[in-house]
């Protein structure tokens, strides 16, 4: 699978975000062998909880499911940049790569720096315009 | 109470954690009329989950129990300066007043920036000897 196709699932992710009034964003994290072993969305509404991004839903899965802390050998692929707090909780969990779609210009972790742990890979613009059109999208219905 | 009297019960949290094995962190949130409506410390260890420090657990509490997600009214306490990834959650919480006492100069926000609102208010240097020095006991039985 290429980073591409990963990409498409956590599409499909935003995808349901999008459905239930949530901001479409949607995440996934997938092993070393390219299993994917978590995959989520945006949830901030239905929990009420500011914190329920689709990146921190899926490294909490994971780290508890597995009993490990730390994803460096991991690969989180997320539609959007991760914003600082995301960026933060990636740094502790040091994940292995970040694969993100759109640019987030306002709130994104890269306007501030680089926030990652120091091992971290970066690869961005992966269907970075699928990955921004279901956020424009949104924000058009809602302003109706 | 003062900031002191709070900080004081963010530390007995932080006593709980350091019971535990945790690092000894611990955090309050105080609501407009002085109550106490959330108080945790860290559980990295125990939920082995990186993003559970002391801030985000009880911001997910508050947040999620008052069905609110913007704790603008609210004043949070915390023994050790927040990390980059709690920041960014103070940030989307838009919490009122953030106080805390230790500093932290190797994962502490303020070294990358003022990453909080910007309506947030910062108090700094509260209790901040006791609240290092339960840090330091911390580390210095670790490495015994």
């Amino acid at each position: 699978m290429t980073s591409q196709d990963y990409m498409q699932i956590a599409l499909q992710e935003a995808e349901l975000a999008y459905q239930k009034g949530e901001i479409p964003v949607g995440a996934i994290i997938v092993s070393p062998s390219g299993e994917i072993i978590a995959k989520n969305h945006n949830l901030t509404e239905q929990l009420c909880d500011v914190t329920a991004h689709a990146e921190m839903l899926c490294i909490s899965a994971v780290t508890s499911h597995f009993g490990t802390k730390y994803l460096s050998q991991c690969t989180l692929y997320v539609t959007l940049e991760p914003c600082v707090m995301c960026a933060g909780a990636l740094y502790w969990s040091q994940m292995g790569k970040v694969v993100f779609g759109a640019n987030d210009t306002k709130r994104g972790f890269e306007k501030i720096g680089n926030l990652l742990h120091p091992k971290t890979l970066v690869e961005k613009d992966v269907l970075a315009d699928n990955c921004s059109k279901i956020l424009k999208d949104f924000f058009k219905k809602l302003r109706k």
